[in-house]
């Protein structure tokens, strides 16, 4: 990281202390639990934050809800791109304010989230085989029809957010030495480090091999296109990781970890089989690199995991551990 | 209930207190959550105590840790018969402590709690085509052996460990006025009313009317035999409620609320699409007394609601959702 300033960060802890008070109970505070060495498997002690519980089935809903409270919002209401959890955030958070909600999504879409995305009452068009096809849509749905566009990641007040769900672990557990977190795109890790501005608390940052586009962009002194794949591509499946996260994750010097897909898979039944709580890949991650020995906490450290998604299709996980695969 | 004095109880406050002592983080501590108006129907907000998150993946883990940590096991052991949580609560009690545990359970018991049983390296034993003859052959096993027998619900140790999950509850969100419990044999109700003596939080006893053993029995006079079917008969099955359970019903005037087997299954598709946690029929039937409106709470009476077992085939119960019948 060199011996350069540290660039000033975009998103301050006050932010994050702002979209706490702006959102109050509107978003659930999710449960905290302390996991004993071994339960989960071979690992020392933890405490574990299921985000996993939160509306919409993921943290996203915080960064789309502040981004809406935050906002003016014009008569053509706000749209997005996404046929994941940012789509469902942003849909449920319209519902919530009484906006309308317009959602471009892939047609790789399973019809489980389109139908989701219709309770909310969002206006769902298909369009595009792939993201950035969809991506397109809905920037021109914007400029059309004066519709405010949401950002999965890359923006403030959807990082400070995001940022809400770390403040409220350590809030919850009254301190830790460190806390892992899954990147994808990075608004989770970037509101965390903020929300952790000034505290002893280390934030670990966590990716998949097969989707690790903040790795690749710490060795290249950049964000860069990366491929991705895996058990996780359908949360943390960005191809280059967020401005904001990569600055911050640079001030901070962020350590970073890789952990496999079958690592991966391995948390997401554990999680199962162990606690009976549904996790997406993208939200076993962090729970991935503790379990697996990809991070190694020192004696006596104290640390926190968040589990950040609970949108799996669990017979269909169940099946993959049945044929072996996991 | 008329006017004549309340018979002793025969489990206390402080047996509970002891139990929790005697325990300690050997069994988890479950996480609550704050449940705001509306969010898994329509409902006011309520607590929730998600003991579902506990080992074995049920409270029954607690009544088969408090016996065996409080008896003295022979070289022959422990035993008991059950397919079910108990049977599962005492094998990984018996391993935690490393005592040896022989389970016998019924040809009807699935293959996974077979699996679980043996990987908690209980020696299982299928015999008899119900439940009843597995129970014959423990206790001549008992007998012959000298092991010791584990009973599910009617016995004192059972009944303080089991009222560990109340007392936690109470201590986590800082008081309740009411604590909905669902009853099978009705240890944990038992347990509930020990664990809540002169605090004033008020038990409501919460059965499926496809298998009201508590209800019948209050309406006759005293335990008696009922059919038992439902979504939850295989963990609230008991066809006789537990005299210890009984007893105390009747000593605090208990209020007793039955619920519809489709109340009980919406309560666990609302678990699952809502909260991302796998509850069984029985885990789910407090919750589904609030879901339902079988049990309306006064306005700003603080509702705790325990939902006390995950083990849950969830494939078949999405199967079941999508076929229509819930």
């Amino acid at each position: 990281m060199g011996t350069d300033a540290a660039p000033a960060l975009s998103v301050t802890r006050s932010d994050v202390l702002a979209a706490q008070t702006r959102m109050g109970s509107q978003v659930r505070r999710t449960p905290t639990m302390r996991i004993e060495a071994n339960q989960l498997g071979a690992h020392p002690a933890f405490w574990l934050k299921l985000e996993s519980l939160q509306s919409t089935g993921a943290f996203k809903a915080r960064g789309a809800l502040n981004s809406l409270l935050a906002t003016k919002i014009p008569a053509a209401g706000v749209c997005a791109a996404s046929g994941g959890n940012h789509g469902q955030a942003v849909a449920w958070a319209a519902r919530l304010l009484g906006v309308p909600a317009a959602i471009f999504v892939p047609e790789t879409c399973p019809d489980i989230k389109l139908r989701r995305l219709s309770d909310y009452g969002a206006a769902v068009t298909v369009i595009g085989a792939v993201y950035d096809e969809s991506l397109v849509r809905a920037e021109q749905y914007a400029a059309e029809t004066g519709a405010v566009m949401i950002h999965p990641f890359d923006q403030q007040l959807t990082v400070a957010g995001a940022g809400t769900v770390s403040a409220e672990f350590i809030e919850q557990v009254g301190g830790l030495d460190s806390l892992l977190i899954p990147v994808g795109g990075g608004g989770l890790l970037a509101g965390a480090l903020a929300a952790l501005a000034g505290s002893s608390t280390v934030a670990v940052a966590v990716e998949p091999y097969s989707a690790r586009c903040l790795g690749a962009a710490l060795e290249a002194g950049g964000p860069v296109d990366v491929d991705v794949s895996g058990p996780a591509v359908d949360s943390l499946g960005p191809r280059r990781v967020g401005q904001l996260c990569y600055d911050a994750a640079v001030a901070h010097a962020v350590q970073h970890v890789d952990v496999s897909d079958k690592a991966i898979l391995r948390a997401q039944l554990a999680a199962w089989e162990e606690l009976r709580i549904g996790l997406e890949g993208g939200g076993a991650t962090a729970l991935a690199a503790l379990l697996s020995g990809a991070y190694i906490p020192a004696e006596g450290e104290v640390v926190g995991v968040l589990v950040t998604g609970g949108n799996v299709d669990l017979p269909q996980l169940l099946r993959t551990a049945a044929s072996g695969k996991a």
